[in-house]
């Protein structure tokens, strides 16, 4: 209908890799066929009681614009938090509240980039990126990191080689959907150097950062720069992995450059105000239990023991255990894993039931990359992941016979 | 801290002229002086009940991202209203929720514009559009209106005037923020079909569709284009006004073009999803009775008129009655509308009692346009509204003793 033509901008836009199976997908539970769905990262895990709670016992008339910086008692919870972090030089003017965690990663593009400029990723990476930057006008840059090394970083003369005129900063999720790498202090340490010494801004996603399945110190990437204070690290974070609170659109922007912060403030005013009932719910965070975090990542850790359990048992399946997060990449031997994740949803069935997978080919910049991999997201019960597990077992032997 | 240059544009985006005042204020507020807020656009006004108590009443155990395009009840909702107003082949796929009216703004100008690009604006206009356009990298041009003319649209061969080769649409809020101006069904035919004819978009803004204080009937831009189905007219909205609920972060963009549809869903991807919560909220609005927009309809008319009598009382005040919105402009004969409000707040007062209004010259791209206007919003009540104009005509005549 109408002639108008759309820009070209939005037609190059690509489409969400992870969704587009989304049809498929219906028509199978069309059919009558069970889905295990291993390819969102929509934890299933209970959000805080205290959280949703304050919903019933408060007296809500109004729902009303926030300060355009975010809530107020939302930043005071935040500045605690950090503190107990490490990072007690982090005041109310380092923060800034985010309409989810998306917001904050386009607003960090804006700030630090000019229209055309490019900022470096790790690929296989957020898929999501993509569209961020095709919103703001910039083109990512991949240093591509292998399954067989883990998807850590790659020595410093790779990445260099990736550098032009023209890269502002550096993207790093830690721990990294959809990998679940986590970078070690040192290996993030070096990459931290990397940009000072090269003038650029380190943006550090730490959506996932409490769930680390290892006896480090999990630290925020602010406790990097604690000495320097160069102000070149900017932190984008989120409430939806931490507290299973997805459909809670609260992010957040930290930054040690206070002006970064006054000045992305200004796309705030433009939007004017986060959700106040979801900045409400997220306020509360200071009075979420200790033991809540713990069990949930005493959870997770076990069920990614048991994705890596099931995955040895698959036959030519390259893989190495990651560390954090709630993603699993493997390497499978099925040729093409598009093809293959499609097949597990139309011609495939073990007893009405199978499983849903992301093939990995979106998650990369780089054409021709990830082909035989996809990602597991265990967002599922153990006694479902363990079913999931056997059905993907049974489905790579009859691809392959 | 640091010496990193942040970026240009962020740089180049202006901060809201509508918050600038703020701390002023704060000021005020610690000399304990009491303030009459005509400067914002927060209606005082209570959301329906029906609303509201669905948090209550509702068992909510998680909060999960919804579909990219929005909750589907909240969708089928927004059918059935466009279907009372007259638009009844609008489906669900001619709907995408967004994050606010902010956000469908946004995607509006990305899905029509390229980097570079120029959207005609009438001025004075919504500020925040300046936001959005920095960040969508696009030129705002201004097709001027009076006071005198109670801002309504200049003949053809001057909006004509304003185009360029660039020029991608045409952006209009009807009724207006900032003026009030409601335009008429042949007013706002004549701009379509100028669009028409100049292949142009035209953004309609209906945030404040519901608040028009005259007998005519108030109809969505949509049922302009019924005859045509040119898919040229794209409606953003919002919650935030209609049932006052500013802190509910939930907008829509409607189209027949279900190509930008679905364009602009790739937009809503990335993002993931708007607020689970808040789509449930404004899901009930298929169950709000109609006595409560009538209701709301009646106390801004009132308001108006107030502030229509208090400015008579104004020697040398120009304005025109306005028809929609919780708007009214007015040039009043201080000389320099900005350094006045600002005295409001620093050397003003009437027994420890002052107003705070907006400056209008922050709504015009047009150097040195509107510097004795000022915008003010009728959102308190009637009695506070009448001693808030009492104190303004005191202040008008001290400030010019």
């Amino acid at each position: 209908m109408g002639n108008m033509k759309l820009s070209q901008r939005i037609n190059n836009t690509p489409s969400s890799p992870i969704r587009k199976l989304e049809a498929v997908a219906r028509n199978a539970k069309a059919r009558g066929i069970k889905i295990y769905h291993l390819n969102i990262g929509q934890p299933d895990i209970k959000p805080p009681a205290i959280m949703i709670n304050w919903l019933k016992k408060s007296t809500i008339n109004q729902i009303k614009y926030t300060e355009s910086q975010g809530d107020r008692r939302l930043i005071g919870s935040l500045v605690k938090y950090y503190g107990r972090l490490g990072a007690a030089d982090i005041d109310e003017d380092n923060i800034i509240i985010t309409l989810g965690g998306s917001e904050s990663i386009l607003w960090s593009f804006l700030a630090v980039s000019e229209i055309g400029d490019e900022i470096l990723v790790f690929e296989p990476f957020y898929t999501n990126l993509r569209g961020y930057a095709s919103m703001a006008g910039i083109k990512l840059a991949a240093v591509t990191c292998k399954i067989e090394d883990g998807f850590h970083l790659p020595p410093n003369q790779v990445i260099k080689s990736k550098l032009t005129g023209k890269t502002k900063a550096v993207y790093l999720c830690n721990p990294n959907n959809p990998t679940g790498t986590f970078y070690s202090p040192a290996e993030f340490k070096r990459l931290y150097q990397f940009c000072l010494a090269n003038n650029l801004f380190l943006i550090c996603d730490e959506a996932y950062r409490d769930f680390v399945y290892q006896k480090v110190e999990s630290a925020t990437a602010l406790n990097f720069e604690k000495k320097s204070k160069s102000g070149q690290i900017i932190v984008v974070d989120s409430f939806s992995k931490r507290y299973s609170l997805c459909g809670l659109r609260v992010g957040f922007l930290v930054c040690r450059n206070k002006e970064l912060i006054s000045s992305v403030l200004k796309f705030g005013q433009a939007r004017l105000s986060a959700g106040d009932l979801d900045q409400q719910i997220a306020a509360r965070l200071d009075v979420v239990p200790g033991s809540y975090l713990k069990r949930v990542r005493q959870e997770y850790q076990s069920r990614r023991d048991i994705i890596d359990q099931g995955l040895k048992n698959i036959p030519g399946a390259i893989f190495k255990k990651p560390a954090g997060a709630f993603y699993f990449m493997v390497k499978l031997p099925v040729g093409d894993a598009d093809r293959f994740c499609q097949w597990l949803l139309t011609d495939f069935h073990d007893h009405k039931e199978t499983v849903m997978l992301t093939p990995a080919n979106g998650f990369y910049l780089t054409r021709g990359s990830g082909q035989e991999e996809v990602r597991l997201a265990y967002v599922l019960n153990k006694k479902d992941l363990k079913r999931a597990m056997i059905i993907l077992q049974k489905a790579v032997a009859r691809w392959n016979r």
